[in-house]
C-alpha cells in the first residue's frame, strides 16, 4: 500500500528553491452539488466515486506556513493559538508530516477561516487546499492544480475541489496510488448563479464525516447502489451546467443531497444530521417552488441548508431566509 | 393476471348462509415494526418484501355492511355521509365491487374509525379488515382468519396483518394469485409492551402510500437493496421478539424506519414526509436513550412518531410527550 507521505514525497522530491521565510496560500470552500460520501482508500482519501461542487469564491481559507523553532508545531486558526492535543492541531500537524524534510522539523501555521469551522461548510477543505498552496510557496515547487489537488486531498478528500473557482469536477480515478483522484475545473461560467449559506447551528458535527462515511460502507446496504446513483447525478449535473438549466441543476442538486442524507440515515447506527430547523428550511424552499420561485437546496453532512437560485431572485430569497449569506460564485 | 374479483370470488364462492340484515366487523390498527414498501402486483396488492405489525388493540375501525336500495353504495364514516366521489367512498365501493352478487347491487357502510384517518395511523388498514370481517358476518361464509387476511388484502395491502391482535407477519408469499401472502400472528405474548402514538399533524398526506410505493419501485436505485434490509430486519425482529429483547426490538424497529424513509427520500421526485416536528420527537427520543430512557421510534408514511417502550417506563414517556396516546397492545 502507498502511504500519503510517499505519494507526498513523489510529488515534491527535487522540486523546489530555497525555501522563504514564509508561504502563503487560499483556497475557497466548495459546495458539493453532486456529493462525496465513501472512500476506497482511508490512506489518502480515495473516493469511491466522483463529484461535482462549486467554489463559493470569497468564503475559504487563508494560510501561512513558515518554518519554526519547536520543540513542537505551532498551530493558530483565526489568530487564536490550538492546543497540541485538539483536533484542529493534530490534523495540521499530522498533514505536516507528509512534507517535514526531517523528524523535529518543525512548522508554525496560522490559518484564518471565512466560514463556520466544522458545521457543513468544508473548512476543512479551504484549509488544506489552503495548506497546500502555502507549503507549494514556501518552497517554492511550483506545482500544476491537478499536483496541488492531488497534495490537499491527502489532508482532506473534498480538499481536492478547492484549489478552483466555479464547477470543480473529482475524478475518483482508479489508481492505487490516487494520482488520477484530482479536481478539474469545468469549462463554464454561470454568472448569475448564487449560492445562499443558511447557517441553523453551528456546533460541531456530532459524527465526523470520516467516521461517518466509513459506516455507510461498511453496514448499510443502499450504498450498494449509491455509485450508479452518483454516476446518473454526474451526467445529468454535466449537461444541466452545459445548458445553463436552473431547474435541472437545482433538481440533481437537491435529490442527490437528499439520497446521501438517506444513506447515512439507513446506516447502522443511523446517522441524522437534520435538525428541526433543517426540515423547516426544507419545507420553506419547496412551499415557495410551488408558488414560482426558483429556488433549491442541499445540505453537506451537517444540518445546516445552502440554497441555489440566479441573481433576479436574490431579493425574494433574503425575504424567505433573513440571515441568508449570499455569494456570487462567479464573482 | 389474476384480478382481484376473481381472488375474492374464489374465496368466497359456495359458501354462506342466506345473508343476515346487517353484518358487522372489527378490527386493529396495526403499525409495522418492520415496514411494508412497495408491490409486486398493483392489482392484488402482493408486495415486494414480508414486513412484521404490532396491533393497536383497541384503537382501529368498525364497520356495519347491510344491503341497500341504491341507485349507490351509501358510504358513512364516523357517522357523516361520505361523498361518492371522495376518495373514502370510491375506495370503498371498489372494495365492494370485489363481492357484489350482481352489478346493481349495493350496499351501505357505516365505518368508524378510533384512530386519525390518513395521518399514518393505517385507519385504511383497520377499515378494510373490518369490512371484510364484516362482509363475512353478513354472508356468514365461516372464513379463516387466513382467508380473512387475504380479502382484507384486495383492499389495502397492509390490511392484511389487521386481522389478528399481537406481532403479526405479513408473508410476502409467490403465488401469482397472492394465496399465500396473508398475515399470520406469532406466537409471543409481550404484556408489558407499550406503543405511544403521538399526533403531531392529522392533516392527509401529500403523497399516498399507493402512488408514493409505486414510485420508490420505478426510481429509487436504493430500492434493489431494499428487500435484503427487511430480510435482515425481519430475522432479527423475530429473534428480539423470541428474546424479548426490548433494546434490540427497538434498534431493528427504529433503523428499518428511518430506512423506508431513506427509500422515500431518494425516490425521484424526493418523498419527505418528516416535518420540523418529527425531527424535534426523534431528537427527544434520542437525548432521553443517551440518558438511560429504554425508548425507541417508528414512523410510517406520514409525519407522526410512534413510540416503543415498556410499561414501567410509561411516566417518563409521559413527561417526555404530554399528549401521548398510550396502547397496551396485548390488553
Amino acid at each position: 500500500m502507498t502511504t500519503a507521505r510517499e505519494v507526498a514525497q513523489r510529488i515534491v522530491s527535487g522540486r523546489g528553491l530555497p525555501e522563504e521565510t514564509a508561504g502563503r496560500g487560499r483556497a475557497p470552500a466548495n459546495i458539493a452539488l453532486v456529493k462525496y460520501w465513501g472512500k476506497r482508500d482511508e490512506e489518502l482519501n480515495l473516493p469511491v466515486t466522483g463529484s461535482l461542487s462549486i467554489s463559493l469564491g470569497p468564503l475559504g481559507s487563508e494560510v501561512e506556513v513558515s518554518p519554526a523553532e519547536g520543540p513542537h508545531d505551532a498551530i493558530w486558526l483565526n489568530s487564536a493559538p490550538q492546543p497540541l492535543t485538539g483536533v484542529f492541531a493534530r490534523r495540521a500537524s499530522a498533514y505536516l508530516d507528509l512534507f517535514r524534510p526531517a523528524p523535529g522539523y518543525w512548522y508554525e501555521v496560522k490559518a484564518r477561516n471565512t466560514v463556520p469551522t466544522a458545521a457543513g461548510f468544508a473548512s476543512s477543505a479551504s484549509g488544506f487546499a489552503a495548506m497546500a498552496r502555502a507549503l507549494d510557496d514556501l518552497y517554492g515547487w511550483g506545482l500544476s492544480i491537478r499536483e496541488l489537488s492531488v497534495l490537499a486531498r491527502l489532508g482532506s478528500g473534498s480538499a481536492a475541489r478547492s484549489l478552483q473557482d466555479g464547477f470543480v469536477e473529482w475524478h475518483a480515478g482508479s489508481a492505487p496510488d490516487g494520482m488520477d483522484s484530482y479536481g478539474e475545473r469545468l469549462p463554464a461560467e454561470w454568472p448569475e448563479l448564487r449560492m445562499g449559506a443558511v447557517v441553523l447551528c453551528a456546533a460541531e458535527k456530532p459524527v465526523g464525516s470520516r467516521e461517518g462515511m466509513k459506516r455507510s460502507v461498511e453496514t448499510c446496504e443502499f450504498y450498494r447502489e449509491w455509485p450508479g446513483r452518483v454516476a446518473a447525478d454526474l451526467a445529468a449535473l454535466k449537461d444541466a451546467i452545459a445548458r445553463k438549466d436552473m431547474a435541472a441543476l437545482g433538481t440533481v442538486t437537491e435529490g442527490n443531497a437528499l439520497a446521501m442524507h438517506a444513506l447515512m440515515a439507513a446506516t447502522r447506527p443511523p446517522i441524522v444530521y437534520a435538525l428541526p430547523e433543517t426540515v423547516a428550511a426544507m419545507r420553506t424552499v419547496w412551499a415557495a417552488r410551488q408558488e414560482g420561485l426558483p429556488l433549491w437546496f442541499t445540505m453537506d453532512a451537517g444540518p445546516n441548508v445552502k440554497l441555489l437560485f440566479e441573481a433576479k431572485d436574490e431579493a425574494r430569497v433574503r425575504g424567505l431566509f433573513p440571515g441568508v449569506q449570499v455569494v456570487a460564485p462567479f464573482g
